[in-house]
């Protein structure tokens, strides 16, 4: 059972793997190829996986069989796991508590991709339904507080399978990243009574600077303060707090976008290593006025070194207006 | 001029470099390799760098010749610039600032070396007598914050020389990850009136289960919520808020226990890529009873995913408990 363990001075939390320890020759060089070969999440491979716990699968198909075109599974070297109770406690003067929570594996077509942007884009859709149906699902559990969905391409953006894939986890405590979000927003909101996001998506649409797509439903753009080059933010253009509300239109003009904008990214760094991750409330809350879910895509083409780790600070070499003027031009296709 | 940029919603701020931005396709392939051939901080190379800010020299010996020890520099591409006023600004909905700061590069020694371990023990004294001294230099110019030193090792800890070096940047404001400690150090100190950095010393003292090295005056641990695998702290027993305040022979101490600790994770990791901070505290402050100056050192061997940029939650696959045993077992040398 891993252990969720809380810095003393800024109360960030450290998963520890007690169990499944490695050992240090494990790490004496980083792993930059991901793994080749054998692919357990290729249709025909499903005994190869954990059972699923959802799939958006063929009428007529059983569960662990081929016929699914999104398959959900718990994650083979869950960082958390289900079982048991909390067990808050102290050691001396540290505090600690048992690794509880959810680890699961949206295998997001049966095809060997590396990327979702081949996908029709009503694939696309049924991949952002299978988060929500999941996020619902997992909300029940009350030990629970925050679900974190996110996706890991290439060996640089940590993921160790290449077949496109994302991720689930969830908590039994909110985020401290989350928490500073949801407080800052919530400052933006007692100041001003308006919510910040929705300011971001005024300024911003009322310029071009930063815009790379604009749909009825949906906005991306890069970020004025981008941590990264060729970050992105996708925004709803509706207030909505809670990504697991979002509407089947919402889905489906989401797909169109989120797709779109890998694809430009690729296309712009070659298919760089990057991660997303989507940005919604905590479980168990009422919907927010003040805060906005929303993704953020990080490609990962700059390293973090010393001063970044010491201060919190990024340094982006690529401004993001430039960014987002080269992603408005690199459209993959005509009206994209 | 670069820009600093303030993200809306928590605070976070960012270096865009405005001017020598760089282009997509400087970023198709993540650089794995250090540049190797020509090296402007071998001694006889002293004219390919900026003139020298400081230098350790023989007597007798010129600036910018050779002759010297321990050589400070502007860095050659600074991520912020010296001259001018910081003018604070808005940009509709935004904060901004002129990228004010300084940024210099300590060449540790004028052989050829990738790393300090090799240097005798006074050598690295020096290296850390130039830290203090260009700190106490640089904290007289009252538009200036806050001082962060640190070293990157290897590719991926974002180095892009090999030659044994550090840098200190220079910001004019307190960066967010140094305001988050000083307040959670704060918060301890005024419900328990302790320091909470004493309180681990006092802590980790009493057993060996995360003790690396203690000599008279310092303290090396595997922190208990450690982030990375091998990660290590170094803390003054002594309760000290300011690195340039700490004496002659705690620099000569210092100098001791650093070199060994650096020396078993290159011998545990096999010369991994590393980073390590120097957490300080701010300028233009008075000694404080609640913050106490150490060193953060972060071997580079796993990589952050879109968990862990989404979350802020670390993942650690190897126990503090279980490093700092390595550690004290792979001393390099009998007595160390």
């Amino acid at each position: 059972m891993p252990e969720l363990r809380k810095d003393p001075i800024i109360g960030r939390w450290v998963i520890v793997a007690t169990e499944r320890a490695q050992r240090p020759h494990d790490f004496h060089a980083p792993k930059v190829e991901a793994a080749v070969g054998f692919c357990p999440f290729c249709a025909g491979n499903e005994k190869k996986t954990p059972r699923e716990v959802f799939a958006i699968r063929d009428p007529g198909t059983s569960p662990n069989e081929p016929g699914w075109s999104v398959r959900v599974v718990p994650n083979k070297f869950p960082v958390l796991t289900i079982e048991g109770d909390v067990e808050k406690r102290a050691h001396g003067m540290y505090d600690r508590m048992r690794g509880l929570g959810a680890h699961e594996v949206f295998i997001e077509t049966p095809e060997h991709l590396t990327s979702i942007t081949p996908l029709p884009d009503g694939h696309v859709a049924q991949i952002l339904t299978a988060y929500q149906v999941r996020l619902r699902d997992l909300q029940r559990d009350r030990r629970m507080s925050y679900g974190m969905l996110f996706k890991n391409v290439g060996a640089e953006g940590g993921a160790s399978l290449e077949h496109t894939h994302s991720q689930l986890i969830v908590t039994p405590v909110v985020p401290r990243r989350v928490a500073e979000e949801l407080a800052g927003a919530r400052r933006f909101y007692e100041y001003r009574d308006r919510c910040v996001y929705c300011d971001i998506l005024d300024q911003e649409m009322s310029s071009d600077e930063r815009m790379v797509l604009a749909t009825e439903r949906f906005v991306a753009i890069a970020p004025y303060a981008s941590r990264f080059p060729f970050e992105v933010w996708i925004l709803p253009r509706r207030h909505e707090s809670h990504f697991e509300h979002s509407t089947p239109e919402e889905i489906e003009d989401l797909a169109f976008v989120l797709k779109r904008v890998l694809k430009r990214i690729e296309n712009a760094l070659e298919h760089p290593p990057l991660n997303y991750m989507i940005h919604t409330a905590p479980f168990n809350v009422s919907p927010l006025g003040h805060y906005h879910w929303h993704i953020e895509i990080i490609p990962r083409v700059t390293r973090t070194a010393g001063f970044e780790w010491g201060t919190g600070f990024y340094i982006n070499p690529v401004p993001p207006e430039t960014a987002a003027e080269y992603l408005r031009k690199t459209a993959e296709e005509p009206g994209a």
